[in-house]
């Protein structure tokens, strides 16, 4: 059914209802799907640590009856011995029945994908893509909110720099009649491409500078971090990080059915005193991340596409792609390629765009 | 049977019993219980890293059919992103359905207990207890002597902070006509709140400060490790160590059924050819370690309590731990609490005692 | 069947084939096998990282439907606490039913046979043996070649420094037949003691300096890496390293039944662009040194020898081994023993030859 996971985006609305409403039926009865992955392996290549992730999916794995292989150390693997990406996905693919890989570069995960002789999942490349969090958080809202359209959705914090913000913006922009609120500070709002692709898909959306002025309408409420280093200096950090602090006093404003959700780890941007709240949901959201990921692992292992595709990649000779993340900086057999139009080449790794 | 497993002293001697039976019933028919766990997930969370107490609790899991997941590397984990004690347990108990956990802060498991969705097992929080260590030797005891009552117990090595060694006092002083015998330097004596427990309890018990005279009398000896920087110099290192060394010659003064117990690791304390005397049963230990946590996890798996208790405290807000080893230190969001008696404050979760 | 596997020279040539058909039969028909080692254990002790070999164990051991336990990090283990390897030994062959052992030192899997209660497998043991990779290789030249007698093999790279070139040539020398063409600068000939085994053995043998004139006889072609520090200056290593790169255009020399193995990581030894040639087996070699691990496990688990027989060693007093990395310079308890030849004693741990 579904061959690799890189980008969300390309995962058809139909085939993302059916890994939501999946999700659901598993959690409702996981005693029927306890065996069903019974003798499969799943390897976890974690290139740089995220121990929530890969034990979210080391969990999802067993629970489906299978087992799990991996790393997270990649000081401790044949990585530091100067092994090339291509080699190690090809051995392990040959090891594991399907791959979970977390790595610092972008366009990694498409990179393996290449390569490997099983499917990959992209749990996270660097800044770029993250799309079991995107699946994780639209799962929460299905089954807590009960419907993913006709949604006044908050985004809160360090819209700029957050990967999962972007995509699960994205991602609900293609229900209908969902409407966004975007709370940051001037300096941290949505870049410009996300504004381009909410006003393609004729989502409404606004712009605040204060999260109580936005609380009263709201049905979601996502909030992210804001790093102390992206303020411009310590005093402006003081006076503005409290304002995009989710404490009791501005949950009072909010809806009695709003839902609050969080991708995890937070520091200190939700009190912990919220967390009584019956409207804080993001402890349950990362249950919901497990199991949107059973759903995941059994719909690619036990549903596979009937042969695993090759891949036709149209090499660009005479283009290099120009961000310095790109896997292809480090890895140099990789034939560069992008998507191209007009004027405009998209790296078909990291979707950097450069003008030509 | 068993919601946590925080101190033993919390145990019922009834609950104890039949811990220790099933140990040994378990040891007796493995495959029986091979299958008892299945599709149940242990995770180990351990916040320093102990990788044979962290075996012991995966091997145990496993041989009940159960898988498990966890770090043994804080650097490795989202608390080097500063994640809250309270959101990493409160996330894990939501992939696994029992935690063991290992911490370098007293009270840790206990605060852990009272966020934890899943039931706790604590697997040493700092200096302060180690239950499954202490449920290890009265299983060995048991086994390999016959009984835990009417017992000449001596413990050798440094007494004064080895927190197996108090464990094993406060609990073998519940068995009827148990005698103590105490080896140490005048420096590592047993501290007077243990020797507290053994005159209310009617233990009769004696303090010694060469093993020789112990031996002969001895039905138990449980040695320990006296760290070399315990002593107040090296001169004073070299003259004494010796007569706190288990050896060939010493153990030659012992009974024929006496049994040497040890929780390893062991350093230099007993001699290497000592392992070949059928007496030194400190390996045979190690096994039992895995069988007291088969049986210790299968009745808080199979036979829980009703419901997990919600655990109400009544927060202090007066008083702080003054412990600077308390987990209270390190997360502001627990409420202080204590057991009061008197003029004297018991911290909840480290047992620190205060005047007040 | 086998009690420990600590040298492949020690294993009979029955056996051998036996490991290698079981290990085919288990490829062709996983299933029949996928519950065999139900309910068991493997520990990998991994005293220093070697990613990919402790994955492809897991992965033998979860593909027999077995579990794993395990370290990957001596600084985690409790052997930072100073416990010796015999302690480490006794107490996890009590919590697993078999073992795979990974060591700096030479002749540790042997001395950590002398004290477990369960199977050893050496998993390397320094730059001594490595057992399972030659496996892993003639399994790879059965499947691959369909024999494993009258071949012509090429050993291309570092002859001298090479554990899995040695081993690979002993093993294959009991072989009817073989030839071998060995390619190598002249300062990374294989060592005389390896010659005086291929006189011995009645193969013939060749050497050369340049891998284009050796490629077109060749029915099999063992690429090894050459460092770059074993060259005697920068610009030797330019002068010359290239003649022992295997690119496009050197494999257009060799017959179109050649089969190009390497025991993995490549650094750049062999070109990318060569992966795409069918003639290219390495990657398929690494899957097969899963199936050959599944095969000893098997076997060591399902049909065991009667008993783990107790060895016998006859302790000299006289002597020490005067290899720096012999494990009995590292764990003091270890008795010195040696097989006696004239007056050549050879260490029984790391098989260090000296005159006497």
């Amino acid at each position: 059914m579904i061959e690799n996971l890189i980008d969300l985006e390309e995962v058809s609305t139909d085939k993302l209802e059916t890994i939501i409403k999946l999700a659901g039926e598993i959690k409702n009865d996981p005693d029927k799907y306890k065996e069903s992955c019974r003798g499969k392996i799943l390897a976890t290549l974690f290139y740089e640590p995220s121990t929530r992730t890969q034990m979210s999916f080391q969990a999802a794995m067993m629970r489906l009856g299978g087992n799990t292989i991996g790393f997270d150390n990649p000081m401790n693997s044949s990585v530091a011995k100067g092994e090339s990406l291509k080699d190690t996905v090809k051995i392990i693919s040959g090891y594991a029945d399907i791959i979970a890989m977390r790595h610092p570069a972008e366009g990694a995960a498409r990179a393996a994908s290449m390569f490997s002789d099983a499917p990959i999942i992209n749990a996270g490349d660097g800044g770029h893509l993250h799309p079991t969090q995107t699946l994780t958080d639209i799962v929460t809202l299905y089954n807590e909110v009960g419907r993913l359209d006709h949604l006044k959705i908050g985004l809160c914090g360090d819209l700029k720099n957050g990967r999962t913000v972007h995509s699960l913006i994205k991602t609900m922009s293609h229900f209908e009649g969902n409407e966004f609120i975007l709370v940051s500070t001037p300096d941290l709002e949505v870049p410009g491409y996300i504004k381009s692709i909410l006003k393609a898909s004729g989502c409404r959306y606004s712009e605040l500078y204060n999260l109580n002025e936005a609380m009263p309408v709201l049905d979601v409420l996502y909030m992210t971090r804001i790093q102390r280093e992206r303020f411009s200096s310590e005093e402006e950090y003081k006076r503005q990080s409290g304002i995009y602090v989710l404490d009791t006093k501005k949950l009072s404003l909010g809806k009695g059915s709003l839902k609050v959700l969080h991708p995890l780890p937070r520091v200190d941007e939700i009190t912990s005193d919220v967390d009584k709240d019956p409207r804080a949901v993001y402890f349950k959201q990362a249950v919901y991340g497990m199991y949107a990921r059973m759903a995941l692992i059994y719909l690619m292992l036990n549903k596979p596409v009937e042969k695993k595709a090759q891949r036709h990649i149209t090499e660009n000779r005479v283009h290099k792609c120009d961000n310095p993340s790109c896997i292809t900086r480090r890895e140099p057999y990789l034939p560069n390629a992008f998507k191209n139009s007009g004027d405009m080449l998209t790296c078909l790794y990291c979707d950097n765009r450069m003008l030509i």
